[in-house]
C-alpha cells in the first residue's frame, strides 16, 4: 500500500517527439499543442506525476481524467464504500446484507471504470509497473471474491466474515489523488527501521526492569489494592510496566511497593525517567529527524519533476530562432495561461507576464518560463477598489456629513472595543440561568446588536470586498448571527404556538451563541497570529486526519470481528446484567466498575470512539484488560499494537509535522518568487500599502474604502490593486516546498539531465 | 534569581594597562604575567565570565577562588543546607531544631566567606552591579532573620514557619559555578512571554468549551458514576476539562455524557483534538523555537567573550616586533599551557603547538593563539602502545604458541558471541525460581565465567589500556562482577554460619546480577550508537536535573507548610482510620479508595515522590482533589500551578533540548578545530586507524595490542599514538557551542570591537 512511488513519473521527451509533435521551427501551434502544454503546466502546478501518453486522444482523455467531476465522484464513492460499515453487521443502522452488497458492487464498478480510464491515459507498460494500480485491482478482485464467498455461506446458512472490509481504506491511499497520504505513509515507512532499533532497546530495558521487579518486589508477598498478588507473574509485570511508560497506571502500580518501602519508589522513578522521559523523547527525535530528512529528499525530487514538466511544456510551445536561444512569445504564453487557469483575470495575467518578461522583450526564455507553475501557485488577490453601491445610488446621502461621521465611527478602534465588551457581557449572560425571563429576552437584544454591527459594516465597506473569499471572520460572523437569528425565531414561534420546544434546536442556538464569543480572538493581534498559523497548517493536518482514518478503519474492522457483542451496553434499563456489561466474565473488573460498557466494538461508531480513547492513552490498560477478560489474554496484544502504531509512530510524526510547520511559519521569509512578484507589483505602483500585507484583508479593505468613503481618493490611484496572499498556499505541496526551499537551488532545473540526454527520470540517477 | 546576567563580564583591557602590566616590548614575562594569561586562558576554556581585578594580589586570590577544593566545599555545604529539610519538622529523621539551625548557621558562614572572597576578587562596583551576588546576600540575610524570628517564637512557645527554606535552592542557581543552571532558567524566562500568549488562547478555548459543556450537558440532569451531579458547576467543569487536557481523567469524564448520547462524544473528541493535540504541540513548538533562538544568541556571545579573553591573554604574552604583527613565542606558549593544564603530556603539548604553528615559524599570531582554549577542550587521548607487562616479565611464555592462540581466541568475534549467549542463559536462570539448589549454585558458575572473561581480557590486553578512563564497559563489567563476587561470598558465609540472611544483601546481589545483563547492549552496534549518544548528552541532562531539583524543592517546602499531616499513612496497622488516611474528610473520596495515603507532604522525601507522581501527570486530579478535600478547594491551584510550570514549561524545554542534542549528534561533522587537529595527527603519522575513531576505545586497544601480541608490531610505528575522543565534550558549554557552531563565523574574534576601542563588553553593543 505504500510502495515506493516514482514521484517523477512524467512523460519522456522522446515520447512527445515520437508522436510527431512540433518542437522546433516557427510553425503555428495547434490546439493539441496548447492542450499538451497546458497539461504539463497544470501537472507541474499541482505536482501531479502521471506519465500520460502524449497522443492527442490520450491527452483529451487525460484532460477528462483530471476534471473535477470524476474526482469528486470517485471520492464520494470511496466514502460511500467506507461508510457501508455503518450498515453492515455489526451495524449502527442494520440493513439487509443484499442491500449493502449491492451498493458495494456499484462502488466497485465505479472504481473499475476509473482505473480503466487511467489505464487508457498512460502507456500500458507504465500502468503495470505502478504498484498502486495493481493494489487497486487486487483490492477490487479480493472484495469480489469475499462477497461471493460471503454470499454463498449466507445462502447455505453459515456465518461468514467480511474480511475484505479491512482493504477498503487502502483505496483512499492508492487512488491517484492520494498523493499527500502516500507521502505520509512513505515517511512513516522510512522512519520505521530507526524507530525499530530504538524500540528494541526500549523493549530490552523494559525486560530488564521487569526481571528486576519480579525478583526484588515479587518475593515480598505484597498484594494490590484488590488483594491479588503483586508483581509475581513475569508477563503481567511486562504489561504493567509497558502501561507505566504510557503513564496510564501511574501511580497505582507503584503504590503497593511504595507502601512497603520508600526504596522501591527509587526503582519506579528510575524506570519512569529512563523509559518514559528519555526513550519517549528519543522516539520523537528519531521520528522527527527521519521525517525531516526524507521529506527534504522527496520535495527535492518533486521540484525537479516540476521543472522537467515545465521544460517539456516549453519545448512544445517554443519558437526556434536562428542563432538565439529558443523562446515563447507573449501570444502563445497568454493562450497557455488562459487554458491552464481560466479564472485568472487579464490584469493578473499581464502582471505575471511582466514578472516573467522583465526586460519587455515580448518573449521569454526557458528560465523565465519554468517559473510559471510557481507563479500560478502564488495567490494574487485582485482588489478592485470599487465605490460603495450606495454611493453610486445616492451619492449625496452617502457623502453627507452624518453618513461620513457614521463611517468614521464604525472604522474607529473604539467600535471594535465596544463590540468586544458586548461579547464579554453576552458571555456572562450565557453563563447565567436562562430560566430567568430577563436573561431569555436579552438574547434578542444581543442578536439585534450583532445584526446591527453587520449592517453597519456593510454600510461602510464595499459588500463584495466585505464578503471576499479571504475574509474568514466576516463570513464566520455573518453565518453565525444569521443562523442564530433563524433558529431563535423558529424556536420562539414554536414556543408561542405551544408546540413542545425541540431540544436539538435549543442546543443549536446555544452552540451558535457560544461560537459567537470566539470572535474576540480576532481583536487581539497576538492571538490572531497564532490562530492564522493554525489555520494555515490546517489543510496539511487534514492529511494526517486521512492517515488516522485509514489506520482507525483497519483496527475498527479487526476489532469488530474480534470483540463484537462481547460487551453490552444497557443504557437506562434496570437489567442486573448492566453492572457487568452483560458478560459475567467482567464481574469485579475495573472495566465494569468504571462503567465502560459503552466502550465496545459493537458497531463502527463505538469502535471509532473507543479507538480515540485508546489514542488519548489514559485508562487504555483497563479497556484492554476488559476485552482480554471476555476473550483471551492475548487480546491485549491488539491494544499494545495499536498503541505502538498510533501513539508511538503516528502521533510523533504528527508532532514532528506541527513543529516543522510552526518553525517555517515563524522564521520564513517570503520565497524568491513571491518577492519578485511583489517587487513587480510595487514597481508598477499597484501595491496595497505594505503594512496591510501583514494584517488581514478586512483592514486592507478599510484603508482603501475609507479613502474613497471620505472622498479623499486621489484620482491618480489605479482602480485595480494587487495584493499577494503571501501566507496562503493553494496546495499542501507548496507548503512543503516552502519548508525546504532554503535548501533548494533555484537555478537547478535539471539542465544537467537535459544535457546528458537523460531527461526522463531524475530519481533513477539519484537512486 | 534569574536576572539577565552579563555573560561577558570580563576584565577590561584598560584595567590591565592601568595596573602597569607590560603588554608590549620584548621584556621577559614575569610569573605574574603568566598567572594572568593562564587565568584568561582557563576562563576562556571553561567559559567562566568573571570580571576579576588584574592586580597581582587579586589574581592570586582569584586562582585560589577557582581551586577545586573551595568549589567542592561550597557545593557540599549547599547540599548540606538543602538536605536539612530531612531533619527539620516535618522530618524524616527528627532532630532538635537547635541542631539543624546550628548546621544552617555553619552553612551560612561558609556562603558568607565565599561571597567575601568573591568580592575581593572582582572590582567593587562590578560586585554590586551583579544581581546574583545581591541575591546571595539577600538570601543569607533573610535566612538569618527567619532563624531569629523562628527562635524567638519557639522560645515563647509559639509555632513559627521556617519560610526562608524556600530560598535555599536559589543558592544553587546564584553561585558563580551555577552557569549552566542560570542559562536554563534564562531560556525558560525568555520563552515565557510567547508561552503566555499561547496559554491565554488555550485558557480561552478551555473557558469556551466549559461554557458549552455547562449549557449543553449540565442541563440534562446526568450523574457521574458516584451519583453526584455531572457538569453542573462551571468552576468544576473548567477544572475537569483542564485535567482532560492532561488526559488524566480520560475517558471517565466523558462516560456519563457518552452513555446519554453518541453526539456528546463529538464534543469531547473535538475538545481533545484542539486542546490536547493542537495546543500541546504548539506549546512544544513555541518552547522549542524560543529555546533554539535564545540559546544561539547566548552561545554566540559566549564565543565572543571567550575570544576576548584569549585576545587579552595574547596581549599579556605577546612580543612586540618591529614592523611585524605581534606574536607569542614557543617558550612562553609552552609555559602558559603547562600552567593552564599541568596534566597535558609533553607530546600532546608539542602536537598542539604544531597545530597552532602550522608553518614552523617558532611563534604564533593572534589568530592561531585564540584557538588554544578550544584546542585544550578537545580531548586527545595519548595512546602509549606499551607492551603487555607479562611480555616484559616472561616474553618466551607470552609469545609461545598456546599463549598466542589464546590471544587470538579472546579477540575473536566468537568470544563475544559466546559470552552474549552465556548472559542470555544467565538471564533465564535469574528468571527461574532461586529456591531450586541447582539454580542457586549456578550463580557460582556464572560468576566464575564472568571472572574468567575479565582475567582473559587482562591477559590479552594491556591492563592500563583496558582500564583507561574512557573504557566505560570494561569498568562497568569489572565493578559489577567484583561487587557481585564480594556480596555473594558475604552472603554464603553468613548463610553457612547460620546467621539470618540479610534481605538487603540479597537484593544487592540480585540487582548486580541483573545489571550484568545490560552488557549485551554493547555487543550490538546499533544499540551502542544510541546508548553512546544518550551517555554523551547525559551531563547536559544533569543541568535539567538541577533545574527540576530547584523547582521541586520550592514546591515541596510550600506543599509541606500547606498540607503537612493532613493525610496520614498507617502502614500495616489495623487502625480503622487507615481506610480514610486518618482524615474523615477523605471518606469516600477516590484518594482514600485508591489507597494513596502515602502520597503526602508529611516529610521532604514523601513530598518529592509525590511531586514526581504529579510530573508523570496521571491521577494528579485525584491527588489534588484529595488535598483539596482536606483543606480547601483553592488547594487545587497549587497542583494546577505545578502542572503548568513543570509539565508545560520545563518538560517541554527538556524535550526540546533532547531533540536538539540528538539532531546535532546525528548530523554533525567534526568541528573545524578538531579536523585541523586530526589532520595534523595524520600528517605526523601518529593517528590510530580511522575506523577505530568511530568505534569505542577497547577495539582501538585491541588493534594495537594484537599487532604487538602477535609480534607483528612494525618498528617504524611510533610508540606514542594520538586519538581524538571526538565525540566527548569536557564541558556542557562545548556541546552547546558545537550545536550552533555552523552559524558562527570562525574568523570573527571581535576584532571590530577591538578597533572601536570598546573592548570590554560586546553585549552592550549587541543589545
Amino acid at each position: 500500500m505504500s510502495e515506493p512511488e516514482k514521484i517523477e513519473d512524467i512523460p519522456d521527451e522522446s515520447a512527445g517527439k515520437g508522436k510527431g509533435i512540433p518542437n522546433g521551427g516557427n510553425a503555428a501551434k495547434t490546439k493539441e499543442d496548447f492542450d499538451l502544454a497546458a497539461i504539463y503546466v497544470s501537472d507541474a502546478q499541482y505536482n501531479r506525476n502521471i506519465y500520460f501518453d502524449t497522443s492527442p486522444e490520450a491527452v483529451r482523455l487525460y484532460l477528462r481524467y483530471n476534471h473535477w467531476l470524476p474526482q469528486v465522484l470517485l471520492y464520494f464513492f470511496i466514502l460511500l464504500d467506507l461508510s457501508l460499515a455503518v450498515f453492515e453487521d455489526p451495524a449502527v443502522i442494520p440493513l439487509p446484507s443484499w442491500a449493502t452488497m449491492l451498493v458495494e458492487l456499484l462502488c466497485l464498478l465505479v472504481f473499475t471504470i476509473r482505473i480503466v480510464h487511467y489505464a487508457k491515459v498512460i502507456p500500458r507498460e507504465k500502468f503495470w509497473k505502478d504498484a498502486k494500480n495493481i493494489c487497486i485491482i487486487v483490492i477490487i478482485v479480493l472484495t469480489l471474491v469475499d462477497m461471493i464467498i460471503y454470499g454463498a455461506l449466507k445462502a447455505s446458512d453459515y456465518d461468514g466474515v467480511r474480511w475484505s472490509r479491512v482493504l477498503r481504506p487502502l483505496l483512499l491511499v492508492n487512488v491517484t489523488e492520494g498523493r499527500q497520504l502516500r507521502r505520509a505513509f512513505r515517511s512513516i515507512r522510512n522512519a520505521l527501521p530507526q524507530i525499530f532499533y530504538v524500540f528494541l532497546l526500549f523493549m530490552f530495558s523494559l525486560l530488564i526492569f521487569s526481571l528486576m521487579a519480579l525478583k526484588l518486589i515479587g518475593k515480598r508477598g505484597l498484594t494490590t489494592i484488590n488483594g491479588s498478588p503483586y508483581f509475581t507473574n513475569y508477563l503481567e509485570i511486562i504489561f504493567d510496566l509497558y502501561v507505566l511508560v504510557t503513564t496510564a497506571n501511574s501511580p497505582d502500580i507503584m503504590m503497593p511497593a511504595y507502601n512497603a518501602s520508600y526504596f522501591f519508589a527509587i526503582f519506579f522513578i528510575l524506570y519512569i525517567l529512563i523509559n518514559n522521559y528519555i526513550f519517549m523523547s528519543v522516539f520523537l527525535a528519531v521520528v522527527y529527524n527521519n521525517y525531516k530528512y526524507h521529506l527534504k529528499e522527496e520535495v527535492r525530487q518533486l521540484v525537479r519533476a516540476k521543472r522537467h514538466k515545465m521544460v517539456r511544456a516549453f519545448a512544445v510551445l517554443q519558437d526556434q530562432r536562428e542563432g538565439r536561444e529558443p523562446a515563447v512569445n507573449q501570444a502563445n504564453w497568454n493562450q497557455l495561461v488562459r487554458l491552464v487557469q481560466p479564472d485568472v483575470s487579464n490584469a493578473h495575467r499581464e502582471l505575471l507576464w511582466s514578472v516573467c518578461d522583465n526586460n519587455n522583450q515580448g518573449h521569454i526564455g526557458k528560465v523565465a518560463f519554468v517559473q510559471l507553475a510557481d507563479l500560478l501557485n502564488i495567490e494574487v488577490i485582485t482588489l478592485k477598489s470599487r465605490p460603495h453601491p450606495l454611493q453610486s445610488l445616492c451619492p449625496s446621502l452617502y457623502q453627507s456629513a452624518p453618513s461620513r461621521l457614521l463611517c468614521k465611527l464604525v472604522q474607529h478602534r473604539a467600535f471594535v472595543i465596544v463590540y468586544d465588551l458586548i461579547i464579554l457581557v453576552n458571555a456572562v449572560f450565557i453563563g447565567l440561568d436562562e430560566k430567568n425571563t430577563l436573561i431569555a429576552n436579552s438574547e434578542w437584544a444581543f442578536l439585534s446588536l450583532y445584526l446591527l454591527e453587520i449592517l453597519l459594516k456593510l454600510y461602510v465597506f464595499e459588500p463584495r470586498a466585505f464578503f471576499s473569499k479571504h475574509s474568514f471572520w466576516n463570513w464566520f460572523d455573518t453565518i453565525i448571527v444569521i443562523s442564530a437569528l433563524i433558529a431563535t425565531i423558529i424556536n420562539s414561534s414554536m414556543t408561542s404556538a405551544g408546540i413542545y420546544t425541540n431540544r436539538q434546536i435549543l442546543d443549536i442556538i446555544l452552540i451558535l451563541r457560544v461560537l459567537r464569543l470566539i470572535r474576540v480572538v480576532d481583536s487581539i493581534k497576538r492571538f490572531r497570529t497564532i490562530i492564522n498559523t493554525l489555520i494555515r497548517i490546517g489543510p496539511a493536518i487534514l492529511t494526517f486526519g486521512q492517515l488516522i482514518l485509514v489506520v482507525y478503519y483497519v483496527f475498527a474492522m479487526v476489532g469488530m470481528e474480534l470483540f463484537k457483542n462481547k460487551v453490552k451496553f444497557y443504557g437506562n434499563s434496570s437489567d442486573p446484567a448492566k453492572a457487568y456489561c452483560g458478560n459475567v466474565l467482567l464481574k469485579g473488573t475495573d472495566f465494569a466498575q468504571l462503567n465502560y460498557c459503552k466502550n465496545n466494538f459493537n458497531n463502527v461508531v463505538s469502535s471509532f470512539i473507543l479507538l480515540v480513547e485508546l489514542t488519548v492513552v489514559n485508562q487504555w490498560h483497563v479497556l484492554s484488560s476488559g476485552f482480554a477478560a471476555v476473550t483471551h489474554v492475548s487480546a491485549k496484544l491488539f491494544f499494545v499494537f495499536f498503541h505502538i502504531i498510533v501513539v508511538i509512530v503516528i502521533i510523533n510524526i504528527f508532532v514532528a509535522f506541527v513543529l516543522e510547520a510552526f518553525f517555517v511559519e515563524y522564521s520564513v521569509d517570503k520565497s524568491h518568487l513571491q518577492t519578485s512578484l511583489e517587487k513587480k507589483i510595487e514597481e508598477l505602483e499597484l501595491a496595497v500599502a505594505q503594512e496591510t500585507l501583514e494584517d488581514n484583508l478586512v483592514n486592507a479593505m478599510e484603508t482603501i474604502d475609507s479613502d474613497q468613503g471620505t472622498g479623499q481618493s486621489a484620482n491618480n490611484k489605479p482602480t485595480l490593486m494587487f495584493k499577494i496572499a503571501s501566507k496562503r498556499y493553494r496546495t499542501v505541496d507548496a507548503l512543503l516546498q516552502r519548508m525546504f526551499e532554503s535548501d533548494l537551488d533555484p537555478e537547478d532545473f535539471a539542465e544537467n539531465d537535459d544535457q546528458n540526454g537523460n531527461f526522463a527520470n531524475p530519481a533513477f540517477n539519484a537512486a
